[in-house]
Parts: structure tokens; sequence; C-alpha cells
């Protein structure tokens, strides 16, 4: 069985990837709109641990819409909400038993409630998998503590492939970089360079 | 890192333990109160599958309060999440760095909402763990497949080391035999035998 990892290059998608490494031909795939390189920062952190790499394209439509939605709300949560789904449908659509991703039991954002995996599951002919959500902070805290070699620091100067990267970038080009700074608080980003 | 994986004997349980195989020091606990033989039965299981095993004691009165509350109830729901919920207590205050039980994403009972796997972390300073959480019903089944040689019969053929024995065999001794048909649906029960 083969199962596509939603991945951005973080230690959450790595860490999933791992999980599932035992029991599935695993593919780390990035979906992105091509704004603000993040395919290849996610390219380039999949080589560090050593998955094969897929990139799907997303329609700019929907990373614009998500940056209108932060704005308009003054926080990320729904915009990256509605990507994360829009992704997952995407990649449901490639030719993989299972669409995986880094979702863990403590997250805010994004969310996928039982329902929503059901329905992708059904309607796509996969599993949707989420191996993470058994784990605790602590608990993927360690895990990647033990398993990886993450780098961390503030998201500015952590390039990643993930959604916040794009959307950072279509509001920094729309509103400008104050508006930036205005939707998402400050908080620490990581990208994976290798395994230990 | 080693893991306490509350050991049933059944499918569930054990492929939780090979997903945590890979990143903890696993051994299979069976959480029992002595009645029907239950430890037996999952301590022959473990071995099938190559794992540390041991055995916890419950309170008999836990057992014979659940198995009444089932009666009272006519359907097992309550009676297997509070003896589930009491042998999750339990097994949390043995020194292992985690518990984990097979718990799965489409499981009707028992389930284990965050706030309890968080208190149940905070309180006694381990983490809590779910592997299953992340899969839906298609997924395990086809992992179990892949993984487990597993034995599946009617309940009173397929003799296990879960509650589910227990209070049967106390709602029999003290309400007769009719009565446990009454409670528990027919359904098919799994043990494994071995790996694939």
């Amino acid at each position: 069985m083969n199962a596509a990892v939603c991945f951005s290059g973080g230690k959450d998608s790595s860490l999933a990837a791992l999980l599932l490494e035992p029991f599935y031909e695993v593919t780390l795939v990035c979906a992105t709109a091509g704004v603000a390189d993040s395919a290849a920062h996610a390219r380039e952190a999949a080589e560090t641990i050593d998955f094969p790499f897929e990139r799907v394209e997303l329609e700019e439509s929907v990373v614009r819409e998500a940056a209108e939605r932060i704005v308009a709300d003054g926080f990320p949560r729904n915009g990256i909400q509605a990507i994360h789904e829009h992704a997952l449908e995407e990649v449901a659509q490639l030719e993989y038993d299972a669409v995986a991703d880094g979702t863990r039991r403590d997250d805010r954002v994004p969310t996928i409630p039982r329902s929503f995996a059901q329905s992708l599951e059904d309607r796509h002919g996969i599993d949707y998998l989420s191996p993470l959500t058994g784990f605790g902070r602590g608990a993927v805290d360690r895990l990647v503590e033990t398993r990886l070699d993450v780098e961390a620091g503030p998201s500015e100067q952590v390039p990643k492939g993930d959604y916040e990267t794009e959307i950072r970038a279509v509001i920094a080009e729309e509103h400008g970089q104050e508006a930036v700074s205005e939707c998402f608080p400050e908080h620490t980003q990581t990208r994976v360079r290798g395994r230990r």
C-alpha cells in the first residue's frame, strides 16, 4: 500500500511520515500554488529525510481567498483550515491508497473531524490517516527529539513549504508586511534537517 | 522510552503495539480482576506476537459494578467505558513513560476524549497514546490483514483477555446466561495468533 503524506517540511509532517513508514510506501506531497518558492523548500526538506517527493498544484485563487479571509478575520485559523481541506481533496485525487497529514491531537488548526475524514474516504476511495492524532503534545515532542534533526526559528527566518509561507507572501503583496504581523501571532516554525 | 499497551489479545491492541514498536519498548499489559482466566488468554496471545507481558490487578468490585450497570442499561457501552477508564488509571500508575490503548477512530466504545487524555497525562506524568485513532476502519482492517494472523468468531468461542469476557462471566453467574445474550449483541471477536 502507498500513502501520500501532505508535507510542509516541518517536524509534524516529517514525524507522520516516519510513523507510517513501516506500513506504507510513503511519498511526501507538497500542495502549493507556487507562491514564494514553498515547493522548493519542501523538496529540499524531503531529501534530508530520504523520502520520494511530489508536488501538487493548488489553484492560486484558493491561496488568495484564504489570505483575504485571514486579513478579514484578523487571525489565521479559518483560512488555514480552508486551504488544508482543499489540499486534502486535491491529494485524495492522486493515485495513492491513503492520504495522510501531520495534524496532532492537541492542534488548534487544522483539525479534521471524523465526519470530514469519512466523507473524504468515501468520495475518493482512499484511506485518510492522521497518525499524530493518537499522540499528545509531549509525546510528539519527545518522538521528534529522538528521531529528527530540526531547525527552529521565527516564521520569517525558517523558509518552509507550508500554506502559511504562501499566505504571508500574498498578504505582504496585497496589504503590506505590517498586515502579516497583525494577522499571524509570532511563533516558532520548524524545518526538518535530517533524521537522527 | 517504554510504553504499556492495554492488551486484550484482540487485533486492535495488537496492531497498536506494532505501530508503537519502532518508537517505544512495548510491554503488553492486561488489566484484569482475575475472573474467567482472561489474563491467561491475553498472555498466550501476547506470546504469539512476541512482546513482553504484564498483568495488572483490577478491583473485582469494578468489574462487578460494570456488569450491574450493563444489566441495568441493557447494553454494554457505559459499563465498558467505565472499566476502560479505570484500567487506564491503574496502568498509568505503573513505571512506564507512556500508556497506550487500541481505541480506533471509528469506535463507539471505549472512546477517550482529549480532556480525559490530557488529565491522565497531567495527573500521572505519562503520555497517553492511541495510535489507532489516526486510522479509519478500512485502514485498520487492511493493516491487520497484512501484519497479523487473527482468529475470528463469536464472543463465546474466542476466549480473550478483554473486559467483555470478565463481564460476561459475572453476568452469567449473577443473572444467568440469558441475561448475557440480552445485553451483548452478537458480534465477531478476534484473537491474535501471530504476526504475518
